[in-house]
């Protein structure tokens, strides 16, 4: 029994300190996600700071979240039997992670994302995507989508040719078996790239949504939140929009839950990549688990104010005893 | 003009967090280091947890300690051309040091130190050294070594075959060129493998001797600190040894200079990963601008407090700004 099948990219994340100078200098957008090529990747990596490897990817994340949170969770993504593919192999399984999808013996090396966290401790991400690009739908293990009580999907996969497909026949398998389907929105730009195909597959495919502000405000064109608000419910059965510092609003029909931001521990905000990725991580535990849609939201926020105290996107406390204090008597 | 080149092994850190009885079931020596082969490199990384790859090794560490406090430091060390090879690099030259060995292009591929931290922020380290074992003589530049005013050595590369001939011809080329010798004894069972190489190399070669109150005990087979301290004096111009938070020792001639430890930032040890390089990088950078030797110790004080007080044996501060109220009026 699977709780959780995530479907990303898989990327070993590059993390170093920058100036805000440089990240104008780069031309890069702070906050978002560019996809780079080799060229830009050597030439960027080149510039910037010494910095840190830790195995990352949006959707992989979330799965490491889940199983720090006591969940059965599952990653399909695409590495090549290189030194980084074999380290983000042993994270994932070292994590608790179920990962299965063989490495490519050839072709472009294992993908990479190149992050640079501001002093403000925001993150800007440039991918180099190499091997994550070529996952397709013979990547998909359909006993294992059809086992999992939620197939999870990230977003920016949506820009690999070949991952639109995998992931339309993953969201027939997984509702064919009477299971959910989930997607995160990612990037304001991933949805100015893919509207179209995002607001056909939220419509048809998606049970649950996540998305921050300026993501779903970007797929329904609109500047204001309570408007996407308004959109968004009855396109699918559960929304569940962050606000970084302001907390999340959580819809599901008529339900509305206005949940707050949980406290950093340690007070300080170090580094903000993975926020979003640990949000769905906690949401989804309780979600899986049967728990109201307020307790899903506190869990969310939970560990994401745990992924912010700290450089890099997978946790480095328990996450089933960070949140014990809120499941007591459960 | 370089004011210190270092010779060593070039080493990724892959750092995790386990218990105390990880480390007794895998047979470590907490504290220690152990030599290992491809196999056990495999089956020890595979029972690890998520871990996080950062540049490191002795030596390395120290100039990039040294860069920080604004020497002119250069490292001679072996990586392949592999990923791990290219990261290696990447961070040497990003944070100032000059690298110019050229990446081997055949053979094992770049080394790499397990590093398991508990929780009581003791490492203990696991080498794989890779292309680093094959560092021979013909990978010291001559002029690099007789234009740096001091050559240092890390006692680690003993280990490695062609190694010691490398490090023999150093020395004579510095000390022709009329310039200083450092070394650092840098492990327990290296100075017990190595004792009789070692005792000789200090008499003869070594100017400035780094050792911790287990090695230069161990150096001359006494249990007694004082009874080493007597012993070391006159072997070689400087010795600096080093006792945790009991401080350093520092000698020169009849001169005896006792500095505690420096405060660490923060107030929380985390992980003692590379106290001794970084001790030594402070000690340099002041002896290479000619200051007294206790505000040479206490540089080297300073900069082991920064790096004790998180993940890793790379500076996350600028050394040279920490240091400004120790060299304020200078």
């Amino acid at each position: 029994m699977t709780d959780v099948v995530g479907i990303g990219n898989a990327l070993v994340d590059v993390l170093s300190h920058e100036t805000d100078e440089f990240v104008e200098a780069q031309g890069m957008v702070k906050g978002t996600m560019a996809l780079i090529d080799t060229e830009r990747a050597e030439t960027l990596y080149a510039a910037m700071n010494p910095a840190v490897e830790i195995s990352g990817g949006s959707c992989a994340n979330t799965m490491v979240g889940l199983a720090s949170f006591g969940s059965a969770a599952a990653f399909i993504g695409r590495v090549r039997t290189d030194q980084l593919g074999e380290v983000y192999a042993h994270d994932l399984r070292a994590a608790g992670v179920q990962f299965d999808t063989p490495p490519a013996t050839d072709g472009l090396p294992s993908g990479r994302c190149l992050i640079v966290v501001t002093p403000d401790a925001e993150r800007t991400l440039n991918t180099y995507l190499g091997a994550s690009a070529e996952l397709g739908a013979s990547d998909v293990d359909p006993d294992l989508v059809a086992s999992a009580s939620i197939t999870y999907l990230e977003g920016y996969l949506w820009d690999s040719p070949g991952a639109q497909l995998a992931y339309r026949a993953a969201a027939a398998r997984a509702h064919e078996a009477g299971q959910r389907v989930a997607l995160t929105l990612s990037d304001l730009f991933a949805v100015e790239r893919h509207r179209e195909t995002f607001l056909e597959l939220v419509a048809e495919s998606v049970d649950i949504l996540f998305a921050n502000e300026a993501e779903i405000c970007g797929l329904y064109e609109t500047e204001d939140f309570d408007t996407a608000v308004r959109q968004v419910t009855g396109h699918c059965e559960v929304a569940a929009l962050t606000r970084s510092e302001r907390g999340a609003v959580i819809l599901r029909g008529d339900e509305v839950h206005v949940v707050p931001a949980h406290p950093i521990p340690g007070g300080k905000l170090v580094d903000t990549t993975g926020a979003g990725d640990l949000y769905a991580a906690g949401f989804l535990h309780g979600f899986t688990q049967g728990y109201d849609l307020d307790l899903c939201g506190r869990l969310g926020a939970l560990a994401a104010s745990e992924i912010i105290s700290h450089l890099g996107a997978r946790p480095e406390t328990n996450l089933a005893e960070l949140a014990r204090p809120l499941l007591a008597g459960r």
